[in-house]
């Protein structure tokens, strides 16, 4: 049997970068947009192109250097942003807008203060607009999950005949259940004009846990578009997760009636990505990408021996990409063993200096660390100091001592905006003294709200890959540092989290009402 | 209309247990206990008797403490296992042996080499041998998501028969879809003798990250108890997670035709507690229980402002137990006020020089932390000194430094087993300097594979909470440790991790064959 194509649509660069700190800067999501290309994902939606020019600038970087995947952008249902949207996604070879309005009561009403005839108006423009930018147009009906089906069925009939390719049936707060939500999928194609000529796609949350499984009975029903993101990132409890969606469909072939073009070899090395340029961990009983996921593969076995592991398995490690984590580099290895590796990674510095200093890293850590890995590479280059023009703090030096019995010290030194300044303090623990002494000299008067540490590969001399969240103004940003010195680690987290505060100006959250 | 109750069966002392280094010690296993109790879990599975001395012994001190919930153990179908079951609960006023056979035709002939007509001897054997200890006897059918459904309906209507009271039908390699799951369960009912005076149970594994759906799915088709996991702690991928089938019954209840006795506001206590008990760290885009699942609630808030929260509100943060999280005692705070506060977090150490020793404890952490919150007070009671009878790794005395261009040094003073012992490295951070000082005395031969920290409560003079997994001689322990100092932390967590490795025994693990 001939099965139909399930359109894997990741929006881990939109969606999954609206989660609480999540932002990334231009080169970050360049080399997220690489690794999903590189991954088959079909459609990349790699922002939302009317939230600030930097989210612009970022969207058509994207559409310079993608050729495989559909690079999208999302827009509300206004001239303005399909416009923006239009003009960042132009050099793509295959691009789509993606545009929305809500349709439940309670937002149209409360949030978009507008009638239902307004609404199905204003959508049937929206995807004019968007006809002149390309002929691949998506559509939501944002809320879709609690809005009246007789109303979804007219605004989808009108945005058909206006010339949207893809509808999209998004449940924005995570409160469906499968059978329900699949049903709501069926009736859509049974009952809208024109059904069979588009792509029904789904947009699923995971607020009760069940946005894969939703997303799956909604397939069954016949959507054969899913949204997703790497490692499930998203707003609150996040989206569907990508690797889920694509094994579960793989591994139940025998009950599901499509395929994705995913390479799922490609699925580890995007998570793992991803965890580390967002700061956000993946737990260690993660379906597929946890570090558990496969124990009885990786080495880790339990007390006890297992008899017949196979009796146990219905996936393989390797096919999703486990166990590559391969030696790749050494103290000795040159700038072209160096460059050509990055090259392989699908990065590619622009500058020369970029280069060199890059480099300058690499030797430096290997005159730590023993053995480089690919996620070692990965860490090097989210470190701040490849782009040196981003880091109006930087630390160049520190001295930090902890004794039993006595108060921890660290004495720091940092270049504010290109000027030296001396920084001292004690604190409860030697990075409790280093973010005191930071905050002595800055006075930034944020707030630290989370803080963690994941190791980036095993054995004691591994890098520590440091998180830190801060909140100021309302505003939350992560930063990340990477470093054999988990105190040093500490301190960039620190300081990349306050040059994002520095650098990046708020922008629009295309929930704010069109 | 009167809705059916849906048994709460939480085995996270259990299947959530044989997670790599999940182990926990006796106290460990009863504070969660208490805490599954307090949030009215129907069904605790304590673990499994017949593993080892100290199983067994765990099990009948949760059997001695617990009133309300049931206790039960888990037994392989042999007399042996369920003897050591039945004695191991019979303190408790409410009881169950939970024993099983694997009925899928590769586990019978790779695993077991039994035939089929055996196999259902065996069953019937069994329930008759756990009748003698409890009139409540739970069977499952291990690996009943591959089995031949007219066999299972064999087994099944022979087990009524013999006595069993809950039949579980678990998909013990996480490779069901809801749909099919579904009619699985929905055939059963109907087509086996006596259905109607059992209760049918589920167990689902989410290695495609379906478990919940598939527990959902099942209540659906007529199944009355879940077995779950606080965090969806578990083998691989875990089982299906207890705060996710909860509130998704509960949010749903226009749809589910259950309900479920639990207080879900018990639901945020229990995941902290369990995470810094187990080492296993809660991914924040975990629903309900991760740091991001109520973000527009907890003070964290998007760029841009959300008019209009409650549109995008299903659940309230405080019903799950959010923002519980209060100042409870400072440095002022008495003895009397800190066994109170303990008390009622249900914890009742055991003897006067626990209590000392934790007070003393308390008194050091004040004087470096302002606010001591609940979690602070769990980690406390983590840490091995308050039963220093199992520490036979201890650290006294450490001083380590941190200097840019030098390289990092530990000094440390051990205790081993009760003599000094002293200990000097470099390394390529403080806290590699401090793992290579600890193993260049005590030569443990394990390997580091996990290293991760995370804050205990927000600020930055919190408590790290430091979790070390360690590999040798193929068994997996993870040491927790928790500080005001990270790097005291990593050593704390490092020793607890070597003294884990140094007083359990290895362990039967019930997969490994009847």
């Amino acid at each position: 049997m001939k099965k139909d194509q399930l359109i894997i649509f990741d929006t881990t660069l939109r969606d999954g970068e609206q989660s609480p700190g999540a932002s990334m800067t231009k080169d970050e999501k360049i080399r997220v947009a690489r690794q999903l290309e590189r991954m088959r994902v079909d459609v990349i939606e790699a922002g939302f192109a009317a939230a600030s020019p930097g989210d612009f600038d970022s969207i058509n970087s994207i559409a310079q250097v993608i050729r495989e995947s559909t690079v999208c952008s999302l827009a509300r249902a206004n001239e303005n942003d399909i416009r923006r949207a239009g003009e960042a996604i132009a050099p793509a070879p295959r691009k789509r807008v993606h545009t929305f309005i809500a349709t439940s009561p309670i937002h149209m009403e409360k949030k978009l203060r507008m009638t239902p005839d307004q609404v199905v108006e204003q959508a049937v423009k929206a995807i004019g607009w968007a006809r002149e930018y390309t002929d691949d147009v998506e559509f939501s009906a944002e809320d879709a999950g609690r809005s009246d089906i007789d109303f979804l069925c007219r605004v989808f009939e009108a945005v058909i005949k206006a010339g949207a390719t893809t509808l999209n049936v998004p449940d924005t707060v995570g409160y469906n259940v499968p059978g329900q939500y699949a049903e709501t999928i069926r009736q859509l194609i049974e009952r809208v004009p024109g059904s069979d000529k588009v792509v029904w796609s789904v947009h699923c949350h995971n607020d009760l846990g069940l946005a894969v499984a939703n997303s799956l009975a909604a397939v069954m029903a016949g959507a054969r578009q899913v949204e997703c993101t790497v490692n499930g990132l998203g707003e609150r409890a996040g989206n569907a997760s990508l690797e889920e969606v694509v094994m579960a469909v793989r591994t139940r072939a025998d009950i599901f009636p499509v395929e994705t073009r995913i390479d799922a070899t490609q699925i580890v090395p995007a998570s793992k990505l991803i965890s580390q340029i967002t700061g956000y961990p993946v737990q260690p009983n993660k379906a597929i990408v946890g570090a558990n996921a496969f124990a009885h593969e990786s080495g880790i076995h339990q007390d006890g021996v297992l008899k017949h592991r196979e009796t146990y398995e219905i996936m393989r490690a390797e096919d999703v990409g486990w166990s590559q984590n391969k030696l790749v580099l050494g103290k000795h290895s040159g700038r072209n063993a160096f460059k050509s590796r990055l090259a392989e990674l699908g990065v590619v510095l622009e500058s020369e200096e970029a280069l060199n200093s890059a480099f300058a890293k690499f030797k430096e850590l290997a005159d730590k660390k023993h053995e480089i890995f690919d996620e070692d590479l990965q860490a090097l280059l989210s470190d701040e100091a490849v782009t040196p023009e981003t880091e109006h703090y930087k630390l160049t030096y520190s001295q930090v001592t902890s004794e039993t019995g006595e108060v921890p010290l660290a004495r720091l030194t940092l270049s504010v905006g290109g000027e030296e300044k001396k920084a001292e303090s004690t604190g409860s623990g030697p990075v409790d003294a280093t973010f005191k002494a930071i905050e002595s000299v800055l006075n930034s008067g944020s707030e630290l709200l989370l803080y963690s540490v994941n190791n980036i590969t095993s054995g004691t001399d591994a890098q520590g890959d440091v998180t830190v969240r801060l909140a100021k103004g309302g505003r939350v940003v992560n930063g990340s540092g990477a470093d054999t010195d988990i105190v040093i680690a500490s301190v960039k987290a620190y300081l990349n989290a306050l040059n994002r505060l520095h650098n990046e100006p708020a922008k629009l959250n295309p929930q704010e009402g069109v």
